[in-house]
């Protein structure tokens, strides 16, 4: 199997945040050895749909959404599926998996307990 | 000292997404045992400057105001800030310190690279 990630921010009208994005893939691309491709919700490109078909294009048979989101939002909940549900009728036969957003992992809060422990120490 | 960290988030249409702040504000609070007040740039209340008031008003002698924000977009860089410079104009005499926004933290590509590494184990 060859693995690509899809790794989606909001996008911002600012090109600092976006380049922060494509740089942030880069990184997780280095430390997981695999493909990572960034990708933008809005107000940037390239869109979801069009990075999951450039990776199935490019030879992954396995496409992994990761969104960079931290809440339960509209976007999460709404907007970032029918994106998904949009690249698998383009893609059929390669499976593509919406995994949870980041915010949903316990150990953010751990990590915000240390930088504001490093503060206040 | 009596330190209150005020926690802000974006805020979101989704009372969901914004319940989640809430609750990470009670779990950052208890991780920390710090007063943690939590605080939305749009979309939802308190406001930022409503919340460090209130926390200056409850007794904090300093406010440390933590951007749960990933990249340097405009929020970061402009709307958070001229909010804080309007609650330190209503409260001057207290210190109220504006910290790295949550993204600026390197350990969240750590964090993101554990995500993408347990889905492929």
């Amino acid at each position: 199997m060859t693995a690509a990630v899809v790794f989606v921010a909001h996008g911002s009208r600012a090109a600092a945040a976006n380049d922060a994005h494509v740089a942030a893939a880069e990184q997780l691309a280095e430390r997981t050895g695999v493909e990572v491709r960034p990708a933008f919700l809005e107000l940037a490109e390239p869109s979801i749909p069009e990075a999951i078909t450039a990776a199935v294009d490019a030879g992954a048979d396995e496409v992994l959404v990761l969104p960079l989101f931290l809440y339960p939002g509209r976007h999460v909940a709404t907007d970032i599926p029918a994106l998904v549900e949009e690249a698998r009728a383009a893609r059929p036969s390669t499976p593509i998996e919406l995994l949870e957003p980041f915010g949903a992992d316990p150990a953010v809060i751990s990590l915000l307990a240390e930088q504001v422990a490093r503060r206040l120490a």
